[in-house]
């Protein structure tokens, strides 16, 4: 780690929430931080990426002070359009967040948080997602804390190509974490409905609604470390082949 | 396989594109087919789902005959809300395509196609991505015979839970084709850039573009055997997990 380390900093809530500020000054104190993140939300965007319309980049201030670059795009072409055409050189770091909200189990699948780091790894930069695990306005002080002391040792450490980290921190205070868990991603996901509405217009729309089930007891499980009260690492990669089932499929008649 | 068979046909290029005419009139041989997907096309978004707007569905015909149900959504939300708000029940079969343009390597990441895929499997439906892999108006003919062959022997055997099949088909006479192998995902990405240009009203924007970089020889890769004039089926899954690491990662220092 070097106080001259060039840090990305981004994430899928927003250049304006509360959870990038956090962020980026704790990543301030480990390096040079620069923030280039959707100009507003794009929560669940998974990994989308924009190629079918322009790109716009603003600069916007924090009071008073210039804070960052806010794009038109989703999280993944943040990580993109930074390294290539923002920032002068690309990043020594990637770091995504402080998302509000889990990014655990199946939402590792919908994560815009997520899939700027994954973006950052494909691009061969160390990556790092970190969320709050809780929808409420939070405090991201210990969070930030925990981002600073894991973004200082993947500097220091590095990690393999194609490997990035999802990091999850409960909304609790200090004491009652009861530390670190390496954990695997659980299969946790929603059992969804779709609510019938009528607009003023007397035309039908849908709106997505779902309840979160748990389907895990491990506790190497994301969910289960979090409900735990531990802090959960995650290491991700992107060979989505189901490697099992590739001998499997060997033995099905598909000849033609 | 049964003639009864519920067969969900949704893609990512759009309800107007030729691939899920195609996949459709394929899938009206094996069983009763129901396309909904996106009013038009959501290549590149990846896992993308609607949370913070209303859906909406509205009735298209083709030729004069009713056709299916297209959603200004993604690929993902189409599969949720066939599944949950516009079938009178779940579908035996998910099928996605056929893309138009190639769902190997990196692209699998970003594909709007395997995605709605992923997302029947989560849902708990068989489910398979087709892509024939030419960006050139194409002949989807022997595609479509693939996909009926593939798609009978899927509502025949199934698949394991948390399991989804990749199909790829090069854009070839058949007698060209070589036969079809069982391949992994390969890490070939694009060497991206993005193109500074001025508009009309003299505001800056930035067009991503890139070129393709071919990174594996192994025959057994998805890239290879396409060049090499097969049909490739992958089978995915969507535990990112990077299990090699998790034992590494026991060995930081990550107390606080």
């Amino acid at each position: 780690m070097s106080a001259e380390s060039k840090i990305l900093v981004t994430n899928d809530d927003g250049i304006y929430s509360a959870g990038i500020f956090a962020l980026y000054n704790s990543m301030k104190e480990i390096g040079h931080a620069y923030v280039v993140a959707p100009d507003y939300e794009r929560s669940a965007v998974g990994h989308a990426i924009t190629i079918s319309d322009p790109l716009r980049v603003l600069q916007v201030e924090k009071n008073g002070e210039f804070f960052g670059w806010a794009v038109n795009g989703t999280p993944a072409d943040c990580v993109k359009l930074a390294a290539k055409a923002i920032l002068d050189s690309k990043p020594d770091l990637v770091v995504s967040g402080i998302n509000q909200g889990p990014n655990t189990a199946i939402n590792v699948i919908y994560s815009g948080t997520v899939s700027a780091a994954t973006e950052g790894t494909i691009m061969g930069i160390p990556s790092i997602a970190f969320s709050l695990t809780s929808f409420k306005k939070s405090d991201f002080s210990l969070a930030s804390f925990i981002a600073k002391k894991i973004a200082a040792l993947v500097l220091d450490n590095g990690l393999p190509p194609d490997t990035l980290l999802n990091v999850n921190i409960p909304p609790l205070p200090k004491e009652e974490i009861k530390g670190i868990k390496i954990a695997r991603q659980g299969k946790g996901r929603y059992e969804e409905f779709f609510e019938k509405r009528i607009d003023p217009m007397n035309r039908t729309y849908y709106w997505l609604g779902g309840k979160r089930l748990f389907l895990d007891t491990d506790e190497d499980v994301d969910e289960v470390a979090i409900q735990n009260q531990y802090v959960t690492v995650t290491p991700l990669q992107y060979d989505l082949t189901d490697y099992k089932m590739l001998d499997e499929l060997k033995n099905w008649d598909l000849k033609f």
